[in-house]
């Protein structure tokens, strides 16, 4: 089934929470389910479970509840497409590039990782989790070689700013941003999705020293 | 200046940037700012970083603009504090934790980092970042001891399943949460930051194969 296309950015950011819930009831045996049971589940609202559904018309059974396998089935293919997976590559290889380089070599996760590259001559000829680490100097022949679609940037911000000409010029199209360059500010056509680690913990301090 | 207590969530999600930013031209010497350059800067409008600011009273200086240092200053206070760090613990030392514990070692981040800990055996006794690792087992004692207020979940959903009640028992108010539990639903009285990395990948998957 299709996306209609019409699905704003914050319920896109559900979708895997969706799924993820929906394959563990899957594993449970739970064939049907309503949306005021998953939205409990979720800790969301049974409205705001039917709206985010309706984005994506096939699967609006409402007043019967919805079948888990179907859900299953279109969240999947809505999330990671039925055909090849995207070829990936980490840029930056350390120990945030290392932790964060094993949620993309799951088969499941609609990604192939090709490659990893550093800066770090220490690190070049090396192997994270399973890929080669290359030498920044050779990124742009290699994006091009291998279409690379996306690549995620565990590096600081001075290392992304220096890179991301580059990458873009190459054909990358989406980023996993872990670094503090707001790529998307200065190229509004990449798909960037951001994980900025330090504001996530700034915004706790805030909340654990404001909010009671 | 204390916070007026009537920030949003995603207002409150948006000053780590902010101060990011602002610490930035601070850095290059910029002494003064209108919200119309951060707009252009953050990539927002203008308006929204007014209508931010103005959560938080002492900021507004409209039609002037602001002060960097004094901004940097008093963000840095909301964010941080003024008085002791916060006492904080990893659960979980595996190597996305070891990678995730390097944001809260650094002095200027409003935590310490008191201890790790694991149920592996091979892990408890070594060190992490310059902390002991100890067993899951002393957790409660450590927590009820040391006062802590924050602890980081890296482990897999079911372990975090398990080990809530303890935390949460033992006074841990605020929880940096990467695993796959929503603790929040259980627990709604306490502070999470969910950094849920799968979903912001599936996120990613999606757009780049839905979005043009």
């Amino acid at each position: 089934m299709p996306a209609q296309g019409n699905a704003s950015l914050p319920v896109i950011k559900r979708l895997p929470k969706y799924y993820r819930y929906l394959c563990m009831m899957q594993k449970n045996g739970i064939t049907e389910v309503s949306s005021k049971y998953l939205a409990d589940t979720l800790g969301t609202t049974a409205s705001q479970v039917r709206q985010d559904f309706n984005c994506f018309a096939s699967f609006g059974r409402q007043g019967i509840g919805y079948e888990v396998d179907k859900l299953v089935d279109e969240l999947g293919k809505l999330l990671f497409g039925s055909g090849e997976p995207l070829p990936s590559i980490m840029v930056g290889a350390g120990r945030l590039g290392s932790a964060v380089s094993r949620f993309i070599t799951n088969e499941t996760s609609g990604y192939k990782l090709l490659a990893a590259f550093d800066g770090n001559a220490e690190l070049v000829g090396k192997d994270l989790n399973g890929v080669p680490i290359y030498h920044t100097d050779d990124l742009e022949k290699f994006c091009r070689e291998n279409h690379v679609a996306m690549a995620v940037l565990c590096l600081p911000r001075t290392g992304a700013i220096a890179l991301a000409p580059t990458l873009v010029e190459a054909g990358v199209k989406g980023f996993w941003n872990f670094s503090h360059y707001d790529l998307v500010v200065d190229y509004p056509q990449l798909v960037v999705e951001n994980v900025h680690l330090g504001d996530s913990l700034m915004s706790l301090s805030y909340r654990l020293r404001n909010e009671q």
